[in-house]
């Protein structure tokens, strides 16, 4: 069993994956500065239903299954804090017993500004969003150059760093010929927000890292997850899933739901042929645990695109329109003037194979995952706040 | 004429390219903090000679030519004050009239920390080059974006940005064909230290803003640059070009004349097969404002390679060797560990031809050039400090 740093660690994805694998037997610690909750405070945003601190989430895994997640609130921007993580000298805000646990033989790595609306809001938000996530990811790489060279990072990126290219997407490397030479490259990269060009530049300063200091990093360009829950979160209702539906950290799916249940038409931006592969949430643990159990080796940026099948916008809405109204709601659909600038159709192939070859069996979105999500969305149909599900933050 | 705003207009490059542009009837403002002088004071580096403030040097440029170059000392990662640069709310720190002479036609960017020993020292400079870089940048991509949306961008990048593939290098953009389908794309990048890899963050951030806020961009790949005046520093001493020799500012042709005069031996790092496009610091002036009077279109991104020949370091020091030689002076060249991590013998085909194209003139590194540069160097060699010229930044 590993000892596990996990960066980010009061997320949608963050706490989830924390007891995803302390419940394997792993010894996990979870890290956050709770950034994003500053940040929905600052913006009224609210999830669909309250989440506690991550020392009572913490607490209450460890009253129910006897098992120990510790907990540690710290910025990692900051340097002292992020090398406290790795030289012992960290301050645990909940811990069964206050020891060390010694360096991670992990850290997965979720710390990071993930909203691409929030990026574009203002030039402010712009370089929160730059310096956070560069910040985190190189004291990162330096502390675990410093304290841990063994250590293997698993890192989450995005499809969205490819973009919409006119080629295939391959697993983040190309083989070019050029003249009559050959050369192996990171696969292009365009990211179409702040938020999506921080993670292509992510990539670029690990890219130097692993080439330079010789580390071993996972780089995971995930798709959109949607989902609510997991084996571990329906224990108990102090372990929920923070989830949210607003325009700027709601993900499409988990979004078009809660806006089927209150009659809010589902908001197609364009023409809506926007294609980006998508997964669900019980399938991000399994690839993070596929990708712990079976590290990238010494001096490799080992890179898999993490997603399970590829939808439309418009496919999308269709698929919650029809259970929708199977389910009995007035699921409208409306196109409305895309506030972002993007293609809305394109060629859209990207290869997805390498995480499947660890051995992740796939959650297909069908109408029983919709119709899960509806039965749980639908509990707390009164929370939802009609005001945040769009705003129309623009791209230009 | 234009009005251009010269960011980092107190360095190497940033302050004979202002006197450049004033002296063929541009209006010129010049902005700095001071940042490397800041950090020369705290690493103990001196540059061969001491130059004035900015405030000092455009008053004697006034005196002599009777132009006008406005000087504003600012920290540009700064939101506001970037924007005062385009709302007129500058406070200048010197200038004839307290006026404010409207938005920019061209913004000429050098208004980065430069070094890539330097951004290798530790993790807190390494933060440092990252903020500086990225921020200064975004912020000046907000700005035009908000107040100046027909400005020209003149963005200085790195040669380095490309690192050494085994495949010919474009001018910025490759066609790539792929399973039967083709793109366009950036040229792949790898940056060989922390310094270059935010030359490549802010191209990808750059590619953003021209993408999506139709900005038009001219991104200059730099070789390193050599050389001690240009046409206008020589008017009087107050104009001088402030010139380094030392392993963290100091470019390598600079370097090693410096070392030669001074019996220091020519430091080639390991096999010495490294190979880089180089130009002169006239033609640096030239290309700057060949760019700045043949400005980019709206929404394009237009790179070039600024460079005018290439030489391995071992062709770089048996030329000062053999120039030396003549000169009487006792010039020795010693192999010694590579400090850096980066390929030492390597295919390096770099294409160079748009500066060519818009008229470009280049002064090619002959031995009239390396005497010339000998002969200026001679002239402060009391003031040569040997322990600052090889301290041996680890890149690992």
């Amino acid at each position: 069993m590993s000892h596990i740093l996990i960066l980010g660690g009061d997320g949608y994805l963050g706490w989830p994956t924390a007891m995803h694998l302390s419940s394997r037997g792993h010894e996990v610690t979870v890290v956050d500065n709770y950034y994003k909750r500053a940040i929905c405070k600052d913006l009224h945003i609210n999830p669909l239903y309250e989440v506690p601190d991550l020392s009572v989430r913490a607490k209450r895994w460890h009253e129910i299954t006897g098992k120990e997640i510790k907990v540690c609130v710290s910025d990692l921007t900051n340097i002292n804090s992020m090398n406290a993580l790795f030289n012992g000298k960290c301050n645990y805000d909940w811990c069964v017993e206050k020891k060390y646990t010694g360096i991670p033989d992990t850290i997965v790595h979720y710390a990071e500004q993930p909203s691409a609306p929030y990026s574009l809001m203002n030039n402010t938000t712009a370089n929160n969003t730059i310096s956070n996530n560069l910040l985190v990811t190189n004291n990162l790489l330096y502390s675990v150059k410093e304290y841990s060279r063994d250590s293997h990072i698993i890192k989450l990126g995005t499809m969205g760093e490819y973009g919409t290219p006119n080629i295939d997407i391959e697993e983040g490397w190309i083989d070019i010929e050029h003249n009559g030479r050959n050369g192996k490259f990171l696969f292009p990269r365009q990211g179409s927000s702040i938020y999506h060009t921080t993670k292509v530049m992510d990539t670029d300063l690990i890219w130097f890292a692993v080439r330079t200091w010789e580390l071993k990093v996972t780089d995971l360009m995930q798709g959109p997850v949607y989902g609510i829950e997991t084996e571990e979160s329906i224990i108990d209702k102090d372990l929920s899933i923070i989830f949210f539906y607003d325009e700027i950290f709601g993900t499409i799916l988990n979004r078009f739901i809660t806006q089927a249940i209150i009659d809010y038409p589902l908001t197609v931006y364009g023409k809506g042929g926007q294609t980006r592969g998508y997964l669900n949430i019980k399938d991000t643990m399994q690839c993070i645990e596929k990708a712990v159990i079976n590290p990238a080796k010494d001096s490799e940026l080992r890179i898999f695109n993490q997603i399970t099948e590829t939808f439309s916008v418009n496919q999308l809405a269709d698929k919650v329109y029809n259970v929708g109204q199977q389910l009995g709601f007035n699921v409208m659909i409306e196109s409305i003037e895309n506030p972002r600038k993007e293609a809305e159709e394109h060629y859209y192939n990207p290869k997805y194979q390498g995480l499947l070859e660890l051995g992740v069996k796939p959650h297909y979105l069908d109408d029983l995952v919709l119709e899960g999500m509806f039965n749980q969305v639908i509990k707390y149909r009164d929370n939802i706040k009609k005001d945040i599900i769009f705003k129309g933050i623009k791209w230009i």
